[in-house]
């Protein structure tokens, strides 16, 4: 292993001046800690889209209604989803993995796409728990699973994306419970809530995190406010971490998974680089719960895992630095710097 | 042609909530104006690196010899450097054009070298003018030309670098005189001046610009405190704008030549897209001056074209968005935002 004085070493012997790539190169540190080498990898890497419905959407806590997920989950696969076309620019493997979409299932899918549903939606959090502790484990399996499989083919670098209409209500609720974020903080508008619907998701959210906070077991609190899809994150960043890869991650869902696995399985943090702050309000206290610094502050809030695309880049730029630069003492220079 | 509204309408429609991609969104509509066209390319793309001296080094202006430029020239032919780097790591042609280093020239240079030079570096602009209305014309002509190429070779996206020890000196006096920068604001450390450097740099670069300012010709002026390497980027924008190509500036050095080119070519600045605003104090007002709001702050001030490079694939990801993404209505869904 190495330490991060090693790498500043490594980067202030290269021919340029010193840190004159300013926050390149403390994210260069940052990703080299995550694979605990001074050459990390960023190719090959993956994203996987979970994707999963929610019962709350019934408590009217969305503009949009559950069929969307099974919409955009078809554009997914037909390759014309805002994911698809940021990771075929950035030459990144995708697939989607469906942990409880509701309704029909798709017909002929393409290869990257697993079925992996769980149920047909989580109960509505509004009226009692989410999901129960097997759903839970159920879910958190599948992501691990597919972090085993994404490195068992290669890939140094993962990404885990989310489609489900409502999910920025358990969003919400796992950032109050694991971030200690307050309600007014932590609901924000989502894909488009007016403020009707915003006030809706805010009783909703707080009802949900007051009931969780009665449970005894910290699994079932989470288990009672999250969605498939989160915890199906949670058990991928665990399970990466574990592996070695480097984690990106996304937004305000993304993240909640990602307090879901440093609060289950400490340490899986090292391994994580925040992609961007997203435009909802709790991203912010959720990235600070998990000390982390985003790479990007542009008011992102798509989900899919985009905004972790838009900055997957930054992570190549930063170890062509750490890679491939002369020293230079090699080039026959002294250092007046 | 087509205007901002057609760019919003079209990315208002596609199957995401509406500017739930935050700044993209902005960078796409920026980028799609820059060509003219709703599905904007950025790929092929180049960067032409343009090297020169600088005779006020001999003043004592920078941290570093001369000889330095010549080393690392060496170093982007052998493909070693930084610019090198990050080129390769986003699919992005590079050139390197000598348009007036000191020294000797390289031996066996690869295919992407040219020998373009002017001279043996400028004339000290501590002492007269930098260079002549022929030699200015003659760098301007070689930036122009190396447009034309690119362009010619399918180039859909233009980046200007340098390498020339001393040249935040000129680009400091070009500051001053083009964007009404003050002298304490234009002048910075460069890659490394200390304390002592920088109150040479700075009486050096006021008393120059307080002679270009007493040149009745604006050419003149321009000439007498510029650099070879900075005068062909001007030539090498006004013509790459000419040709319809989108062009991604770097730093504070390459922004002078910007400033250059919409000065004697006005307009040019509708072609370009500023990649990050420098660690040098004076970019941000040479940015101000041309409107140009940058994609990156991230305090890098290495040159070759490196910061322009870090931001490129932001690029990518927004062409990705406004040509490969579906628009709801082709998905069956109705907006509820």
């Amino acid at each position: 292993m190495i330490d991060d004085a090693d790498v500043w070493a490594h980067i202030d012997a290269l021919a340029k001046p010193k840190r004159s790539l300013g926050r390149l190169e403390e994210i260069a540190v940052r990703l080299a800690r995550t694979q605990g080498r001074i050459d990390p990898r960023t190719r090959p890497r993956r994203i996987v889209l979970f994707a999963g419905d929610h019962g709350c959407v019934a408590a009217g806590v969305s503009a949009w209604p559950s069929a969307v997920t099974g919409m955009m989950v078809g554009t997914i696969l037909a390759g014309r989803a805002t994911s698809n076309a940021l990771a075929a620019a950035h030459g990144c493997d995708l697939r989607l993995v469906d942990v409880g979409v509701m309704g029909a299932r798709p017909e002929d899918p393409p290869a990257f796409y697993r079925d992996a549903r769980i149920a047909e939606g989580t109960a509505n959090l509004a009226d009692g728990p989410a999901m129960d502790a097997a759903q839970f484990a159920a879910a958190w399996e599948v992501g691990a699973d597919e972090a085993d499989r994404a490195v068992d083919d290669g890939a140094a670098l993962l990404i885990a994306g989310e489609m489900g209409i409502g999910n920025t209500t358990p969003a919400a609720a796992i950032t109050m419970l694991l971030a200690g974020a307050s309600v007014a903080d932590a609901v924000g508008r989502g894909a488009g809530a007016d403020d009707a619907v915003l006030a809706v998701k805010t009783r909703v959210v707080e009802a949900a995190v007051a009931r969780a906070l009665r449970e005894a077991d910290p699994v079932a609190a989470i288990a009672s406010v999250a969605g498939y899809e989160i915890v199906a994150m949670a058990g991928f960043f665990a399970r990466g971490a574990e592996r070695g890869a480097t984690l990106l991650l996304d937004g305000y869902v993304a993240t909640a998974g990602a307090l879901i696995a440093e609060r289950l399985a400490p340490g899986t943090v090292d391994a994580m680089i925040a992609g961007h702050r997203s435009a909802e309000p709790g991203h912010g206290a959720a990235l600070a719960q998990l000390g982390l610094e985003p790479l990007l502050d542009w008011g992102m809030r798509l989900g899919e895992g985009s905004g972790a695309l838009v900055a997957l880049p930054l992570l190549d730029a930063a170890a062509a630095m750490l890679g491939d630069v002369a020293r230079l003492d090699a080039i026959g220079a002294e250092r007046a710097d």
